[in-house]
């Protein structure tokens, strides 16, 4: 199946797609306005771009000829399946503040466990992520204007350099998400392959194992699983 | 402090802002568009809508007269201060999709238990919640209209009606979040008063008592400063 986009580009596989999604977004500026009750409104927050942008380049990537599926449930991860000649791909979408650290939520750690242990495919998922940067207040048409198109791999995104041998968020003694680490600036943080990520991950979840969590396998049980599939698949 | 609104209204209470909100916004529509790159999109999903809603109005309480304090951390309840001649007043803003059960999350749970514990007073914290329905995809001007507004305390939007005593998200057995009863069908599944409400977080708080979670305070100190406060304050 070959994909044709609007002005005949020809994107045939994850990384014909990644070319061109940075050629004609990078350094492109946006609008998000509401028109509700006589009070518009432009957005330049967070939380609201962030949500608008994961939104709009699963619409624009079906716009540039490329086939998705969207993923049954929401809220599961991934966001959805992209078909090309070569292969079917999990995707993830994500976008945040350049002027902050990427703080958005990988996975919850333990729909991760139980999601990889029955999908040990879903490993090898492809995060999009758009950097935008807010207009300064003072621009007369605010918006925004994405700075950086990224494609990255879970083990990517993630790194050792942490309390817990993994970005992990931590709250009341309780594994919440993997969190991003600043791979913008120093990719040479992250885990250098998904060996390092797999083993990182089953140590936390052997710090954090404990009866009262209801998961589908214990740590050993996750890690031979996803040690198999990566020596297969990705080694 | 007297407020005064573009149109001359007068608001100086709660309920003022109540009558005014409802007033305004039931039964208007809008519309939220993002343009980048060439490719315009209007969002009509549940996510982008509802969080765009929930910046919006208390923008809109600004432009209407009302003097808004945020509050300091993001992510943190409530999500500002209302301030009025008679008194100032924690305020959350909520918006879900008239169309589907209400599914936000009122509150993470331990975070609910311990920011009650160190502030029994936002027990008594208001939220606005709008209910809006997308417009059919055939439409021309495709977008929303909000149907209901509502002006709620706590103990009216969450009910004893469920598993645990309490309308409670619960994840691999832990609590996640405080999530809303059907209260715009069901107001009278609610809890009937907020002494209620206390004894039905209590218990649900000594079921998932346990040293790994920490908390700043036990159950029973928990429950005893809450009613406490309710007593001399709500009663």
């Amino acid at each position: 199946m070959r994909h044709q986009s609007h002005d005949s580009e020809i994107i045939n596989n994850l990384d014909d797609l990644y070319v061109y999604t940075k050629e004609k977004l990078q350094d492109k500026s946006g609008v998000i306005t509401i028109h509700f009750a006589d009070r518009p409104h432009t957005y330049t927050k967070n939380d609201v771009v962030g949500n608008c942008l994961q939104e709009w380049l699963p619409e624009w990537f079906q716009h540039i000829g490329v086939t998705l599926t969207p993923t049954e449930e929401t809220q599961k991860f991934p966001d959805f399946v992209a078909h090309f000649e070569g292969g079917s791909y999990d995707v993830e979408v994500k976008a945040w503040n350049v002027n902050a650290s990427p703080a958005f939520d990988i996975a919850n750690f333990y729909s991760f466990i139980d999601t990889t242990y029955e999908h040990p495919e879903k490993l090898n998922a492809v995060y999009f992520i758009l950097g935008y940067e807010p207009r300064r207040e003072d621009d007369l048409e605010r918006g925004f204007v994405v700075r950086n198109v990224y494609m990255k791999r879970i083990w990517q995104i993630t790194g050792p350099k942490h309390k817990h041998g993994i970005s992990l968020q931590v709250k009341r003694g309780q594994p919440y998400a993997l969190r991003p680490i600043g791979f913008h600036r120093h990719p040479e943080n992250a885990f250098t392959d998904p060996v390092a990520f797999i083993c990182a991950v089953h140590n936390a979840y052997k710090q954090f194992y404990s009866a009262e969590v209801k998961t589908i396998c214990t740590p050993d049980e996750w890690k031979s699983c996803l040690l198999k599939y990566a020596q297969n698949n990705l080694m």
